[in-house]
């Protein structure tokens, strides 16, 4: 059963509407064709498998692009979302599910200005509850990441001086790194770059996935405390592509973490935005 | 905004379905009248003070009582749904959100079999993750609930002898007595009712809060390790009222915890049973 663009509602008895009971895919969509679809489709099949419902077929799911009027270079923005259905009262879902694929067109221009200037965040005083068995899949239950970025919203509000802080960053309860609340994070250290394994909470990104498979990315764990031994950072995501940050507020926004504009993000960044098909 | 239980549908850009980034109440009502109604509303405008948006106003929330057309004596469940409302693409939440409010009317008969038999319960292999920020407050994203309950029905379904669970018991990551995917719990101890302090998961329930209110349960804590020193078990909500548990497995279903079956458990609930009408 798909909802599309074209509708405008869904049943009040929809188990995404009741408990976030499913998942979503923010996919750039450039002339109709979806950017790393193989990615975006796999953590949506995985998320499938890890809520017990099956993914709608690939067939519903590309209609999604097919149905974009668009032209050739055009930049668009498809969201997918999929939920378990509709359901009785009580958390006890259906036996047998009939998932919803609900779909949004949004038209698309990236932050192309945050590609090249002197990006800031602020580390976000929320810490990710730790849940193995959600971790790495894009579910519906994103309060941590709304009441994130809704406290930056009103950190950004309080400055009276300097430039806005462009994400928040979210570490656990332990003090170890994510993610930022749309983004995933990586960090260069000794020649290469790393991004936290999210085995215990966060979202794994698409593009980040993209790296990792391309051998340019690889898992690892950085507490807050050892930022000092990181030589660059940079956001990434698979709509905006790579932000290189040179300046890492804490909670009371006072730095943890500052260094001079430098080259070192230019290689991920070219890699990242080729697969994007954001190259010039 | 409300939209009512003749209402079917609700509009797809609602961030309570995008991002379960809303709240709601599952509210006992007798002959039209809503028990522990002050508990509800209570919590509700915590969630609401929480999550950063206003709450629906009074004469709305109490309008959903006043629609439903029933006898002097029926039982209905009413689900009020309190979503932020419409918003655009990303985590970002409206500056002025305009909440919208969904309710929904349930015929309700309450499982009366539950208040006297020998009920079982089984330990979740699922460990609840801690979010101070949103532990007690019924919000939209309760994934665990909804997995450890499709785990509870799998565990029921795999049973080949014996009663099955009726509920499954959630702890923590540290191994601490938490709550069931849709009760509360309580244990008695050295002649008191204890039931877990709710600081970092967990929903506070509106019985819960009443009978602590009427100094009948008080908050404690225990972990899985220390069931031994426990003489009662019971789990209680504010629809179904109190039932005795005289058995918890564990994640393998061999017992952890068994009981004789007792009376300790009659004052306990003669007094929940009696806030919520159900006295004989």
């Amino acid at each position: 059963m798909t909802f599309s663009g074209t509708d405008t509602s869904i049943p009040m008895d929809d188990r995404g509407l009741a408990y976030g009971d499913g998942l979503f895919e923010t996919i750039l969509v450039r002339g109709g064709v979806p950017t790393l679809w193989q990615h975006h489709l796999s953590r949506l099949r995985r998320g499938c498998e890890v809520l017990g419902f099956p993914c709608p077929s690939l067939t519903s799911l590309e209609a999604a692009f097919s149905s974009l009027k668009t032209s050739p270079n055009a930049l668009n923005v498809v969201k997918l979302i999929v939920t378990r259905g509709s359901g009785g009262r009580g958390y006890l879902p259906p036996i047998e599910p009939q998932p919803r694929l609900l779909v949004r067109h949004f038209d698309f221009i990236p932050q192309q200005d945050r590609w090249e200037v002197v990006n800031r965040v602020r580390l976000s005083p929320l810490r990710l509850g730790h849940q193995p068995l959600l971790a790495g899949i894009k579910h519906l239950n994103r309060l941590e990441n709304v009441l994130a970025r809704q406290e930056l919203m009103h950190a950004n509000a309080a400055r009276h001086h300097g430039s806005e802080y462009v994400e928040g960053i979210l570490s656990d309860s332990n003090g170890t790194l994510i993610e930022a609340t749309a983004m995933n994070v990586c960090w260069y250290e000794k020649g290469k770059w790393f991004t936290p394994a999210l085995t215990s909470c966060g979202v794994a990104g698409t593009l980040r996935a993209a790296l990792m498979t391309a051998g340019i990315l690889t898992e690892s764990s950085l507490t807050l405390l050892e930022l000092a031994k990181v030589e660059a950072f940079c956001l990434l995501n698979s709509v905006q592509g790579v932000w290189p940050v040179y300046t890492i507020d804490d909670e009371c926004s006072k730095p943890l973490w500052v260094a001079q504009p430098s080259p070192l993000h230019l290689s991920l960044q070219k890699a990242a935005h080729c697969l994007l098909g954001y190259e010039e």
